[in-house]
């Protein structure tokens, strides 16, 4: 069962950080905020109060003024955590920096207290291994922004205890996001393994001149991506053949194997690289990037709203 | 530039067929369907209808019964074709019978007729090489239902002229699709080598027993199949670092390349299948699989209608 405590703490608040902050607001928990630079404690609340309007504006927040309520920022590592039974940890992602604050967490915590960490890609094995309590150190990794993509993997590392992975899967369910719980760790966990598999295929595609970027784009944004919004591959070729996933494979298998590179590709190459950045800056300026992060968001929470209107949130 | 007819055939009239119908008809062609089992050519009529009366209740068309009535059913091949300047052929597949329907084709099409093939794995020099006109063969491939999920593949075969492919991409521009050219043949094409990578990366992390089906398939159905289905794989990493493209490569490329597996994994494995099939049939019946694809269309038509209204569609 969770502690009595309703105080989780977020420990470094760049975006992803603050998207975690609105998570746990909005679903009634007392947050408190820090992060080591005083700049970016400095508009925490502003920046909360922007994305809780904008929240309640498309319709999936009735009462932002009460979330921001819950949201504290603090100066010290140890200020934040207090009373917490939960910390969501959002830092610099290098093993150095996830190191320092490990150990820096695993000083204070409470008794009971659990640390999910955001690393996209390093285990927690690589970071928490000289801490006291690292059986309660795991891997909580959002898709960014947390607040409007809910998918949040959660990867325990050899030492860290079941009883508290499930208490985090039970957390995250609680506050409306969707938790994938890994058996242990593997490199670029699922989520991003499935990207990789398919940037590396999308990068050789347009290496080998088949067809432009912007085409390939098309073929997931008008095709693909449609049915991937509300429904995974597996449920995807399960709906495609007349007798379900079974009868999918056995007439399918082979062409799917038979299209895997052999040897594989290496990295993306520099100037495959250069080419498409130019095509990219000849589709968006580099001076737009930030108002079409904007757009995205924009276009993200309304797909979110309405993918909630049809039931398919969760 | 396109020939005055505004008249095109359907030749293969099952589900693809018939969603190819859907598409001309609403988009204001006069479209002549045929199909070689009589049973089909019954219900196309009706079959046409209650979708064209499903588009309107979405709001995605204004007058149905404009559109069915631009709509006939033919008892033979060559009737259907006539007066068509463009035939789109969605029959079974297999080398054979696309073999025997290209032949068949290429004896009764007009002067200039083009014709796309619904293939979607067969490349077009495997079944038009005998063909007189095979120089107007060409594959456009769909996403199933083609009159809800708009993506197309312009495929040429090596034979194919560039000025017929360029008018097949510019009337599926004019019917509302969002055509994809590949610059040659490939196996899978672009769409099934991006769904195939990700399938077989999927099935490898199922049967290493890294998560469960349900779990995979939530990583995407919550996670990157959100912002996939508005945007493409290429735009969402140029806007997923400070940089963009050039940046998310610099910082990422490695990780993707240390992913890949070696040597790679073979087709899925018999034992692995039988353990998913069984996990579906425990979240799904096979009885309840046909519910469960109408109920994904009347999603995927939601979809449609909800990006149509946020400027998403094209």
């Amino acid at each position: 069962m969770m502690p009595e405590s309703r105080t989780v703490a977020i420990v470094g608040a760049g975006l992803v950080g603050l998207g975690w902050a609105l998570v746990f607001a909005r679903a009634g928990y007392v947050v408190r905020a820090y992060d080591p630079s005083e700049e970016v404690r400095g508009r925490i609340m502003s920046q909360a109060e922007d994305s809780l309007a904008d929240l309640r504006e498309v319709g999936l927040l009735n009462d932002p003024q009460a979330a921001l309520s819950r949201l504290s920022v603090h100066d010290t590592l140890a200020g934040a955590v207090e009373g917490a039974f939960y910390v969501q940890e959002s830092v610099f992602e290098t093993v150095e920096v996830k190191t320092a604050v490990s150990l820096e967490l695993d000083a204070v915590i409470g008794a009971g207290t659990l640390v999910g960490s955001s690393s996209s890609g390093i285990p927690a094995s690589r970071f928490t291994e000289q801490c006291a309590h690292r059986d309660r150190f795991m891997i909580a990794h959002p898709v960014n922004p947390p607040h409007l993509v809910p998918v949040v993997e959660i990867v325990p590392a050899p030492w860290t205890a079941t009883e508290g992975v499930e208490r985090v899967v039970a957390l995250m369910h609680e506050v409306g996001q969707v938790p994938v719980r890994l058996a242990r760790e593997i490199d670029g966990f699922v989520l991003n393994r499935l990207q990789g598999v398919l940037l590396n295929e999308a990068w050789a595609l347009y290496e080998d001149g088949i067809a432009s970027l912007a085409d390939i784009d098309a073929t997931i944004a008008h095709g693909l991506g449609m049915r991937w919004s509300f429904m995974g591959p597996f449920e995807t070729i399960d709906l495609n053949a007349p007798g379900g996933i079974e009868d999918y494979a056995a007439r399918l298998r082979g062409l799917y194997a038979d299209m895997v590179r052999t040897p594989p590709r290496g990295p993306w190459p520099d100037e495959v690289i250069a080419k498409a950045t130019r095509e990219r800056r000849a589709a968006l300026p580099a001076e737009d990037l930030a108002d079409r992060r904007a757009w995205r968001d924009a276009r993200l929470s309304r797909l979110v709203a309405f993918k909630t209107s049809q039931g398919l949130s969760d």
